[in-house]
């Protein structure tokens, strides 16, 4: 029987084409929050979800970092990463040269910032709240035009491509993260995901805390910090590290961490993405 | 003569608001863009420029922190800390009790999703580019709409103000920081911000650095990160830290991690802001 895995929808998005990536045989269900992904793993009604974490242009996806902090069921179960290749879509009589307007979503745009001036100087620009609805709003557009879109939305909006990876930078990758109820056994070339917090707002602690890896040789591949909402200023810290949360050295760590933070939690232990 | 200010734009932002908190006698100039703001300072056509950078609730703002990282004119010479209310904006003939749709920017709407299930659990929900853009859009509505948006728009736009601070979190700031060619003279009361990176990717060099401040006792306020744009899981550092550039610990520090790191950059020093 295939899995249920539920995604940040709509279909036609880079979170759907993880998915497919992920479990080509799995039942998709698209969701329309981040948070909805985790609550229908949390109900039973997905067996895992995946959820966006990282871009290499953009940084974080804070919605997912948010949910982590906040969440107590859910673990890291694997990670995934995903080459991000904007297109150029419009309705299959359109040709290149007549496109007068650009639909896309603001962070799509400015990933495509160069490649739009080269090509189209004199075209309208307009932003929409996602790529999926920049190929709907294209396509009730009344001047000819075009959506930077997932080649994934030409499918399934029956349009064409008429240019692949048009972003300005090549090395485009985001990092999914899959959700399930447990995190993944020991394979021996494992990253471990936690986040802590201070009572005290003192510097030196973040210092002290860092060095219960570094002494260890405990390698951190990412070191992030949210806000706590509590007030700016205050910081929870986000830090990736390789190892598992089973191993011996990574297990006197985090006894470390627990006499020194007021708030530790692992997210998981899964095998490191191999592309 | 009255300065000029450029800010992002358009009137009745958050910013706008900032910009008027900072010099109530500047001449303001909104801009597109937070990188045409420092554009017009760094052309000379604006004295100084004001962005956001930080928020309580949302945390970094990501175009603030790149210009910065990118930026080789522009310094930090002040800060500023602005309370962020919501209000409730309609038509001066519409009451409460008859909204069936809400507009808003989708930071705002996530700002305030207690408050709207609470009073209009039934209402349309609709996400708009920015709050100004929702306030437009409510005018057109064919349904009774409300935006959630500024009080300075309700000024601008000539709607009332139905309901005031409807965000769910009291602790909601954002920090603007003030560009300028130069940064601030010593004040006694300073902060400094500054990015670094490494060409090799190992975390015990970001402990080493980190010991660089501890070991002076040199109280950091601040540490993000920020993609490189190179490859997934390369960052650079973001400080923020308590003292001058000037001052003799800071220095010595400062010339620790210039042994140290492959890039350093200064922001600049600017008095702590104090409410």
């Amino acid at each position: 029987m295939s899995q249920i895995l539920a995604y940040l929808g709509p279909p036609g998005t880079f979170s759907e084409s993880a998915a497919v990536k992920y479990d080509p045989t799995a039942r998709l269900i698209p969701m329309t929050s981040i948070s909805s992904v985790a609550e229908s793993v949390k109900m039973g009604t997905s067996h895992i979800g995946i959820v966006p974490i990282e871009n290499s242009l953009e940084g974080p996806v804070n919605d997912t970092l948010d949910l982590l902090i906040q969440e107590s069921t859910l673990r890291i179960f694997q990670e995934l990463v995903l080459q991000i290749d904007h297109c150029l879509l419009a309705q299959p009589s359109v040709r290149i040269e007549a496109i007068q307007a650009i639909y896309s979503h603001p962070q799509a745009l400015g990933q495509c910032r160069e490649y739009i001036q080269k090509y189209f100087p004199n075209a309208q620009i307009v932003a929409t709240l996602s790529t999926v609805a920049a190929v709907e709003k294209m396509r009730e557009s009344e001047v000819i035009a075009a959506a930077l879109a997932p080649a994934r939305a030409a499918e399934i909006y029956d349009v064409n491509i008429l240019a692949k990876g048009v972003q300005d930078h090549p090395n485009n990758e985001t990092r999914f993260v899959v959700l399930g109820l447990e995190d993944h056994r020991r394979t021996g070339r494992d990253k471990t995901s936690l986040c802590f917090s201070f009572d005290e707002d003192r510097s030196g602690l973040l210092y002290s805390i860092m060095g219960e890896f570094a002494l260890r040789n405990i390698n951190l591949t990412k070191v992030e910090s949210r806000p706590t909402k509590e007030s700016l200023g205050r910081y929870i810290f986000l830090i990736d590290l390789e190892g598992h949360r089973e191993d011996a050295l990574i297990q006197e760590a985090l006894a470390g961490l627990r006499l020194q933070t007021s708030r530790l939690k692992v997210f998981g232990s899964y095998p490191r993405f191999q592309g």
